[in-house]
């Protein structure tokens, strides 16, 4: 079996997770390299996973031959330079979410990567997790009917620390956490957003405000065929992490809700007590790794990626509209972009 | 023990369920008439309560003396006209939500109901529901810190009959069916809607359109002091009657669903299946002879009403701004009115 | 609408209840009298009910020539003499559970009121619950195939009042509390119980002892037929009243669980809640107004009871056997017993 | 880092599975062959893994001298044999459930073992899994007060292959299925079954008659310290592969339910309806995990087993007492058997 060379840039917590996936779980895959501007952190996930080579940047890991294909892990403001790096130097890509923090650079991104020849692949990990993979195809075989209302909520158990609030840019909230939202929405409705309207608020955690940030968000739109959404972001849910999306028919309803971590129930005199997944490491487990798993395959298949650069692209498009319309508080409309033939 | 004489002026399912509550289950009342514009209706309604008076106008039914108060249960265009029948012949109110079909005509009411020296309580019934006041008490209690996000919906099983539509106006379902939301809003933030913006659409139900009216909606709302709101409403889950609020804090939140009827699982090959429950009557029972049974303590106590003509001028005032807010396409803001002093 | 004339014996919070249905609820029915040990109770009772007799014993009341049918809610070592009573005075009987202490007993009033050509209907509230009503329905309709397996458990929240204890007899934990399951077991296997083996103790309520009662019970069960059932019954379930069955069938299994109180959940730092049922009057409401009603119609029609005397015989009988097998520690067989000939 | 060489015997889909885990899931681990009777079976495997070795007998598997600990994962009826030959070779043993099909038998590996010096781990998953090891630690937390009641059924999705049912011996259901629960009892009670009394039959599987074994089966038990218990197993629940416990205790329960396998819900005109787990290797995927993990760890570090040959033999002798108890008709005692000292 001819395996898929592969380098992971960026071994945060997520970074490593995805390293992990690679190195253990996914036999197409070699994992080659990691890289992180903090060298000593990537020599140590190098030697945890029992690989070679560690480098402290993106443009020394993308010199080696054997890798094929590199993924982004970094924060997201280094998304674009990352991109480009890899695009340059031939790699086939996988990025972490959001793509951009721009339409702008995610335009270029795009170009960039289309003219070099080379995929690219957003990490929405949502349309991996088996649970929302079922519902697209309930939706898609008609079991509620015509898709006329997208319902999303996604709730972080607590603020992230400042400093990682410090490495992004103005209304990160709208790109950090709604963008899975949008592009969900997006996917299900199988419909592009027309127009939306955006409330926001600095409201439990006034650390936010100093970065320009809320921790607050109500995003409702119109999706381009006339049916409706509606996002939640929410920074500060003290009980868990909390993701629930709705999709509601002509027929009938989906509810995707992830309160529950285990099946475990406690009864006692002072009430009925569940425990609530905690982290987005546990509650998508599977979902990072069937992305991953699906990117490795499709490009050893020289095949198309199942989310591409345009749907990154999309979501960050409606992700920079919500921030526009919380600033100036109108509606805004989304202009169309078509999807760029392939190279 | 001196009960208070009472009379139901509508005996359609609705009023008939308040007349039943009255005669049978509430000691402290006595059920003297009802009054239907089907006079064969209201003499049927009597019968079957085993009571003597039947009318067929709320002008016939104020003459008697030994009505003290009256249950107004027709439909919403008629509410105006019988407030003030009511109001001119001395007699406490009960009226169904919405309280009127516009903001003009619920100042009107208020105005000849506080010169007349009557009380008026609006018919907001989930104010009554168990669940719902037990999550007052706890957000009162502070056990979900400050509320900083309101998020309600309310979903009928199937579109109400052509011939219900007709009977009402431009824009019925805002008020109609949001007015229990934005009066639930008002109530559990404990403050007023400052602005809102509202998308709507015929999705599922073409015969809205020959109403002037919709079968979907979604409203986001900003409250005075800077918190937010999501209500949705939607004519057709063919599932079920399906209502669910969540209140959410800084410290906490507080989910009230209903989807389930009863503790019944049945599990096949097919799948696992619960019950739904499937009508307004069913899913606020307890509701709706709560707050009968309080509305007629009240008037006996000669006391204060919780819910009182104000709260309905204010749903009504903010389910007006959602309708303006989806025909103009734009953010509408809702000056701040004052609760009128005591007559 | 000539109405059923009745009153009501023993007037606890069970009777009372009993009461309130038939004065408010059933119109069919025309509650004339209630009489009490405690007369002053049963004054109170009847002042609150708006009603004019009370009376101090069983005889008293049956006097009357115009109450045609009695509801006995007295202690259960009563019911017996109480029967008795109103058999001899010719009076229809609703009797609470158990019908008696001892099979002997029930043997008794079954031969007594076949004689007096009265009817007989035991509390069995569970097979008036809509859940178990619905269950039995799906069962009859092929749902889950030929069930095979019937489990039951009942469990109080706290131990009964010590003078409760004391106002019965040996082993009143079967006949008390078991005897719900039993009864249901006969109802949804629609087969008796052939054999059984139990298990008991006194593991969380010391003050069982000096009753010669038990506060924990398993019973497996064998019906007639082969399948198979298993009871438990506990005094101390400190979070609620915690009702359950399950019937498992060749093709699906139905759960009726009663955790929750309503649909109410609370989610902060120290984990999600629900609230419980606590208290059988709440749990099943529904249940004992529609026995009643039922009770009442099937007698108006001069019908026959959906559950009758040999029903409530056949769950003591099952009981005894249990109480046999813990004290000696062995299996015991329930011998057939045919349903006697109508009268 | 040095790590464990480690061989799998029987490598069927369970047997697979755990290689699989050593494989690429346990970095301290190193997988250095597989074993299976069906040579060509033991072949693939090994490619599919990327690994050398593959041989067609234990015997020959632990010549090797590189093979420090083997787990065995063959038809139950060759544990004994398989663990003896590992014992003589020196090797550290983890064996699948149950440990073996007799009790005199499990007193001889045993034996064996305890001479060789070698660890024996019985595959008890349960005990891993991480709701019960959470429910374990909130039990002996004293969350629930003093467990008094132990509960626990597991059901299977439809009966076995026939084939299967046709490898083992009479009364394989107790031991095949049964020995789950039992020893989940001994560990969340902290206790020795003390005597039992079951119930079984052919209920739904005529299949299983021919190989003297029976569908379904309920087993009450009382612990040593006069606790008690309830054990049910079934062979066809249609629905999914259903696994529940509930520990009761003086102040509490903890409810272990596995019904949903995902949180996606279905609401449609036909109901509401959840997935369900379908297979033990999803339900206990992690738990397959964790209790390999912790077996390598702990030989690594020359430990004490969490889960020895001890256990695996209580649980066995539980599963025959019952078996008996079945046969006989007649409640069963189970003498006290003392854990061995350590070699």
């Amino acid at each position: 079996m001819t395996k898929l060379g592969m380098g992971v840039v960026g071994v945060g917590a997520m970074g490593t997770r995805h390293a992990e996936n690679i190195r253990r779980l996914i036999p197409e895959a070699h994992l080659i390299a990691v890289a992180d501007a903090d060298l000593a952190r990537a020599r140590q996930v190098a030697a945890e996973l029992e690989i070679e080579h560690a480098y402290n940047s993106v443009e020394a890991l993308v010199e080696r031959k054997d890798i094929q294909a590199v993924a982004i892990v970094t924060p997201a403001k280094f998304h674009g330079a990352a991109i480009k790096a890899c695009a340059h130097a031939g790699k086939e890509i996988f990025c972490e979410k959001p793509l951009t923090l721009t339409v702008e650079e995610a335009d270029e991104v795009l170009h960039v990567t289309s003219k070099a020849g080379v995929r690219l692949q957003p990490g929405h990990v949502r349309r991996y997790d088996p649970a929302h993979v079922r519902a697209k195809k309930r939706i898609e075989a008609g079991e509620i009917g015509d898709p006329v209302l997208f319902k999303s909520l996604g709730r972080d158990p607590s603020p992230p620390p400042v400093s990682y609030m410090a490495s992004g840019v103005n209304g990160m909230f709208f790109q950090d956490s709604g963008v899975h939202e949008f592009d969900l929405g997006r996917w299900f409705m199988n419909d592009e957003v027309a127009e939306l309207h955006a409330y926001g608020g600095v409201l439990v955690f006034p650390e936010a405000a100093q970065f320009n940030d809320i921790d607050t968000a109500l995003v409702n739109m119109k999706f381009s065929r006339g049916t409706l959404g509606a996002v939640e972001n929410y920074m500060q849910a003290v009980y868990g992490y909390d993701i629930r999306t709705e999709i509601v028919g002509s027929k009938g309803t989906i509810m995707l809700g992830y309160l529950q971590q285990t099946p475990e129930l406690v009864l006692t005199a002072s009430g009925t007590r569940t425990d609530v997944v905690d982290h987005f490491l546990v509650r998508f487990a599977d979902g990072y790794l069937d992305e991953m798993r699906d990117f490795v395959r499709t490009i050893l298949a020289d095949g198309e990626l199942k989310v591409d650069g345009f749907d990154g692209r999309q979501a960050v498009a409606v992700a920079a509209a919500a921030e526009r319309s919380y600033r100036e508080g109108r509606p805004v409309a989304i202009p169309p972009a078509a999807r760029p033939a392939k190279a």
